[in-house]
């Protein structure tokens, strides 16, 4: 007999984790749509031709590949099983899983670029999957809930953003948080400051490592790819920066300007005076700052401007933004920035956009840890009725439409066994309320309502049940 | 320059096809935990070992095979290679997409059974993969929401099945519709009733054709399958008893008896002066009848009790029900039975169970083409705020703050651009509101609201425009 077993790196989600990762879900989605952002749905199974290169050679290797349907290995010769994998792969394999959101996000917006109106704002909530080594918190399968703007270069969106993740967070009673944001200008500027010193890449790489490898490493690691210890003294100043979000901004500017940093424009808007305007990482950042403060956003101690977030290699060219859980042990549960070139390998190139991420399985258990679910049973069900025999049974079925048209979801235990079964039936299920209706409850016209959780019972008119449990 | 595609029978849902769907799988949801079914979500990848063999051979065939990451190849021969796709297989992959919810369900019943409660009730909506030949209506990716009760034999639950139907038809809009219901013990008492004749199974597979082909083409199948004109005769006589639901009942009872079926057993609680209770089909289908009628269902109009309701040679072994929408030319919109054995395959066995599933894709294209969908736009955006320059669009942000917090949905257009192309933008997405925001009106302290679909536009003070908005 066959031990049935799922692959590793998946999960089953039972009744009371799906209601709770339903619970984020919503909250998640209802942000979104509050500030217009529309669903998207992709296809799980996209072309190869569109994801392979898109996530590095890694990436490449950790795509999940679906075997051609039919006979696969038709067109397959000796030769190339000799050449190997690599080789063979293009002959049995045209369809993969799907590896994040913002691939197929970027295809969507070039497929359809004939009919959708610009800006284009979307969210988009489904899996992917990766053949990652599965480890604590690492799955083959999980969630990204993400959303992007397109079609449009204005800093109110990435204010949007730092509402929507304080809102988010807020929702889901997380409010010891910090959203850490940064510039792709002014890590650019900093390397600038620094006298254009090794490459450019290579500095982003490693202080993206220094939340993990801390600053010893990240300086061994700097002397190694050629940067000299007065160079490292200087970026540590830069980074190190301390003070307010505007101090910090005033004191990199000075850094710049000492540095002599050649200016690299300011945007058009922005205000003469502000001397930081010849930057424009630095623009943006104030720029940003005041939207907020103009929105009425209040939460300007968990908003920290961090010259160290780099956000590793990938396509950022603005603002950039990552959100962690001060009071747990957790990576960033939210991450995100703007790119210039989403949609170019799709032939559309010159679409600006700013997106970001929620991780719902961070998320999760940052609020287990937290202990801040509510109690969730393995059911929906709030009332269980309970019943003698066949006759009391169909006796209480006028009853249980009545709950569940009240909105109540309700049950009547199907079978007519002891009340003990029924009772640690609902106990296991935690289900809230038992209603009994035995033969003398029946005759007599009324129903015992027990509180499972104090046990509290009281007896109540057959007619008066549905009025008194919709007022509770 | 590559151009981008999605994979065949793939789809991409833009936003005004998610929120249909959503409203869809909302009703579905709300009805199911109505009744107590609690939500169960399994992983897409299953192991090979687990769906294989499940679905018959044209179901292996269609199962999506996921290649083994890594040097997939490395353990396949020369030999293997000229041995075929078939032999080949087993060495390339591990892994498949869920096929369909109810092998994951039992699977996870199997897996869990130290620790589930029974009687287990359980939904599942979910996206399901088969390797199909994608035509109209049929795709390679598509949702099933399926509700399923396991560990208990009571017919209250199939009561419960007609009763969520109904609910969810309605809940949608669907108002003429027909539940057909059956038995297989009734199918089996018909094909006794013709004398033993030929095989059961291939009665039951030409009956289940009848709408496809007609009583012409069964006719001809039956002959050809060895059952003789005579016994046919007998056979459609009884399949095509009218009357009401009652009168069909006692009608194949009289048919039985004078055929001098064996009788198979009466249900212990059935009442004993129903006749019908000596065949467990009859008896349970009135009893069922008895069951909705005791819970106040009025539709009987719309439950018809159908013999040449066969559904295949699935696994199905007590009531079967299938779901049509009278006024569209369209395939069955739910369907289910009860089965007896559905964890036996994974080491569990004589566990009981019903259950039913919704083909949400069906049902959208019901309700399409029924116009039963309210109208929806591309954007949840209820609100679109219009602006004319930086200052004018900081002064909107106050109250597109207060508009979201309000739970209105609303978005300020993020650029400075001409009004008419802010209007297009609003137009375009179907937003409702346009509310203008220029010099004046920010000098004035007001706001000028424009209806897109009537056109009306009205000034109001700035302070009251969320309370009128929210009012409406």
């Amino acid at each position: 007999m066959q031990k049935p077993s799922i692959p590793k790196g998946t999960r089953d989600f039972g009744p009371a984790q799906v209601a709770r990762r339903q619970h984020i879900f919503n909250v998640i989605r209802r942000t979104f749509e509050s500030f217009g952002f529309a669903p998207l749905e992709t296809p799980t199974l996209e072309n190869l031709s569109v994801l392979t290169g898109k996530y590095g050679d890694e990436g490449d290797q950790l795509l999940f590949k679906v075997l051609n349907s039919g006979d696969f290995a038709k067109d397959v010769t000796a030769d190339d099983l000799a050449t190997g994998s690599k080789a063979l792969l293009p002959k049995v394999a045209e369809k993969g899983l799907r590896y994040d959101l913002t691939v197929p996000f970027a295809r969507y917006v070039a497929m359809n670029r004939g009919t959708l109106t610009f800006p284009f704002k979307r969210y988009q909530m489904q899996p992917v999957w990766r053949a990652d080594r599965p480890q604590r918190g690492r799955y083959r399968e999980f969630y990204q809930c993400d959303a992007d703007v397109v079609g449009t270069d204005s800093l109110l969106c990435e204010a949007e953003i730092v509402l929507m993740m304080a809102q988010v967070l807020g929702g889901l009673g997380l409010h010891d948080f910090t959203i850490k944001i940064n510039h792709r200008g002014v890590l650019r500027n900093i390397y600038q400051a620094l006298g254009g010193e090794s490459r450019e890449t290579d500095l982003f790489v490693a202080i993206d490592k220094l939340d993990k490898i801390g600053r010893d490493g990240v300086n061994k690691e700097l002397l190694e790819r050629g940067f000299s210890e007065p160079t490292i003294e200087t970026l540590f100043a830069l980074l190190t920066v301390e003070g307010t979000y505007e101090e910090k901004l005033q004191r990199l500017l000075a850094g710049f300007v000492t540095a002599g940093v050649e200016p690299d424009g300011a945007r058009p808007d922005a205000a003469d005076e502000d001397a930081a305007a010849n930057y424009r990482g630095l623009t943006e950042l104030a720029q940003v700052r005041d939207l907020l403060v103009a929105s009425g956003f209040r939460q300007f101690d968990r908003l920290e401007f961090d010259p160290t977030l780099a956000r590793g290699l990938s396509y950022y060219t603005g603002c950039i933004f990552e959100v962690k859980i001060n009071n747990v042990q957790m990576g960033s549960v939210s991450g995100g920035g703007r790119y210039d070139n989403l949609t170019g390998s799709f032939g559309l190139p010159g679409v600006s956009g700013v997106g970001f991420s929620f991780g719902v399985d961070r998320l999760y258990d940052c609020l287990e840890a937290l202990d801040l679910f509510t109690v969730t049973g393995e059911t929906p069900t709030r009332c269980l009725i309970t019943h003698f025999d066949a006759e009391s049974g169909r006796a209480a079925l006028p009853l249980l439409a009545q709950l569940r048209a009240a909105g109540i979801p309700a049950e009547l235990y199907p079978d007519a066994k002891k009340l003990g079964v029924q009772f640690k039936y609902a106990d296991a299920k935690g289900i809230p309320l038992v209603l009994i209706m035995g033969p003398e409850e029946v005759a007599a016209g009324v129903v015992k309502v027990k509180i499972m959780q104090t046990g509290v019972e009281r007896v109540l008119p057959l007619g008066e049940v549905v009025a008194a449990l919709t007022a509770e």
